[in-house]
């Protein structure tokens, strides 16, 4: 399979793979490979997600798409591009990482564009069921003009002239604000360092309070990294407006899930809806698992019938940039971002 | 409270009111009506939805705004104005009402203005529950990983790129294609006149079948007529494509429920998403009760918080056009389009 002709003069790169793709989506890879060259772990992953261990097939790679570890990094000396196959990156975004990325030239992109206009769509169906009553209206056998009825119409809401903030502003954020678009909300987002660029009304994370007292919808998609586990906890819930909607599809560990219960109990809290725990799943006696307003989903927010092969093209597609020596899409971690 | 100087030169007209109106609502109609003066039937009625009777108040009414029956119209010598507090107007669209309708100078208009966006938020609510796969979703337990975490995720899709048909172009459809433009959707239309004016791809009823054989999603927003009832039956489900998703947030009677019972069993429709069903609710045992991939909420579409205080705000401004010669807003009845 390998052609000559096409490779002359072109450097043939070591890409480390360590998902585990299965038939179609694997295909896809070995053709699209080419002219470079796939190695792959002693032992496949079952997962995305899965914890990794260190491989010896590693030390060969100048390439890595997949979530290998860190200290299969560290112990590199020639890996120089890490492209991470999900959106999140908790395992790499640590000031020791960036640290290492920097000292050895390192650039880390992930999928975000793969996943972030499901997850939009993820947090914009929580966002519709929740204001259009839909768990308990697909329950309710209510007769036309009953109380039930008329109860049920009264509480379905119009998103129209309500307002949302944003916690987390990347892909998923952009994406999300345009599906929200004709729904003439007012919506805030915070970032740690907005540019001002977004195109909406952007705080940082000491401006919030004003915003979050006024918001019917707090919609967070914070990644887990120092700064953010805990972020959502008592004291920023109770600055929440009473009756206002929490949504996750950030990291389950952003949140104090004890604090988000009690919120959700005393009915300061209107509704949860999350697609993200921790753990995942929730034990059945975890007190989120009690209130009846908190809905929770399996982590499926990113997941799309093409998934997989659209991990495929993204880094295909990322990799003939790098090998023609053009910008990579959804860098996340580089000498110049550090 | 009435003060002569404000009607000076206006014409007081006789309002007839045959809706319940409770508390906030009420009291914003009987402000705002002023110079003109309302007339209640003798018995309120309980429901927008309810059956109503002749009512002897009605033979003083140059205007009517409720839900009047045909018959005290037939015996009315002065009615000019019907608004109709709902959006659909089953009752008053006949060949026989039109034709009085014309005969008489008698201009019908709906509430439609108030329903369209909160239905077509839920018809969106719809879709999204279902390409995120919300049912199967809430009630999973499934761990990173695991085969049910991993046929969720395959399971659910993304709007985007996907094909919907609207059958019925109207208010709501025009709210609808707004809320899907983001999702860059094929998004077609099919309406029995089309206009050109609607900005997007227009069918007629017989040009239908091209695009329900390639359309991922149908949208039935038809109102009930003469020539909606049992639209959708076996020969046009037959005509939908493999697993495409069926909605109805029109008419319940536009649908030959057994028919669509029938292709849900068979596996030809993915999904059905009902708001409406002939009768409503539907009895336990009726055939889509039984499918598990029929979903139905109780007519709540239209419903919001202020669903009320928006029916009483949108009648007393066409009052005010009304009263002034000005074109009335969401004319569905009139001499010029029987």
């Amino acid at each position: 399979m390998f052609i000559a002709s096409v490779s002359a003069g072109m450097e043939t790169l070591k890409v480390f793979c360590d998902i585990s793709l299965e038939g179609a989506a694997g295909k896809r890879l070995l053709d699209g490979i080419q002219p470079h060259e796939l190695i792959f772990p002693k032992k496949k992953l079952a997962s995305i997600l899965s914890e990794p261990e260190p491989d010896p097939a590693f030390a060969e790679a100048e390439i890595a798409f997949g979530q290998p570890d860190v200290e299969s990094i560290r112990n590199s000396k020639k890996l120089r591009w890490l492209h991470i196959s999900t959106a999140g990156f908790t395992r790499y975004d640590t000031t020791e990482f960036r640290a290492l990325a920097a000292e050895r030239g390192l650039v880390v992109t992930n999928s975000s564009s793969v996943f972030a206009a499901p997850c939009a769509e993820h947090v914009l169906a929580f966002m519709l069921a929740q204001s259009r009553k839909l768990p308990e209206s697909l329950k309710s056998r209510a007769a036309n003009g009953d109380a039930e009825f008329l109860k049920l119409r009264e509480q379905s809401a119009s998103l129209r002239g309500q307002s949302a903030v944003i916690l987390g502003y990347g892909a998923i954020a952009r994406e999300l604000v345009a599906f929200l678009k004709p729904f003439a909300m007012t919506v805030t987002a915070m970032r740690r360092h907005p540019r001002g660029d977004e195109g909406l009304p952007m705080v940082t994370p000491d401006q919030l309070e004003g915003v979050l007292a006024k918001a019917d919808h707090v919609l967070n998609i914070l990644p887990e990294n120092e700064a953010s586990r805990d972020f959502i906890n008592a004291t920023l819930l109770a600055k929440m407006k009473l009756g206002a909607i929490f949504y996750n599809i950030g990291r389950g560990t952003t949140v104090n899930q004890e604090d988000l219960a009690e919120a959700l109990r005393s009915g300061h809290l209107g509704a949860a809806w999350l697609d993200v725990t921790s753990p995942e799943p929730l034990p059945e006696n975890h007190p989120l698992r009690l209130e009846k307003n908190c809905f929770i989903t399996p982590h499926t927010a990113g997941g799309h019938r093409h998934e997989w092969d659209s991990l495929v093209d993204h880094f295909l597609k990322n990799l003939k940039r790098f090998s023609r020596g053009e910008e990579l899409a959804d860098i996340v971690i580089s000498s110049e971002n550090r």
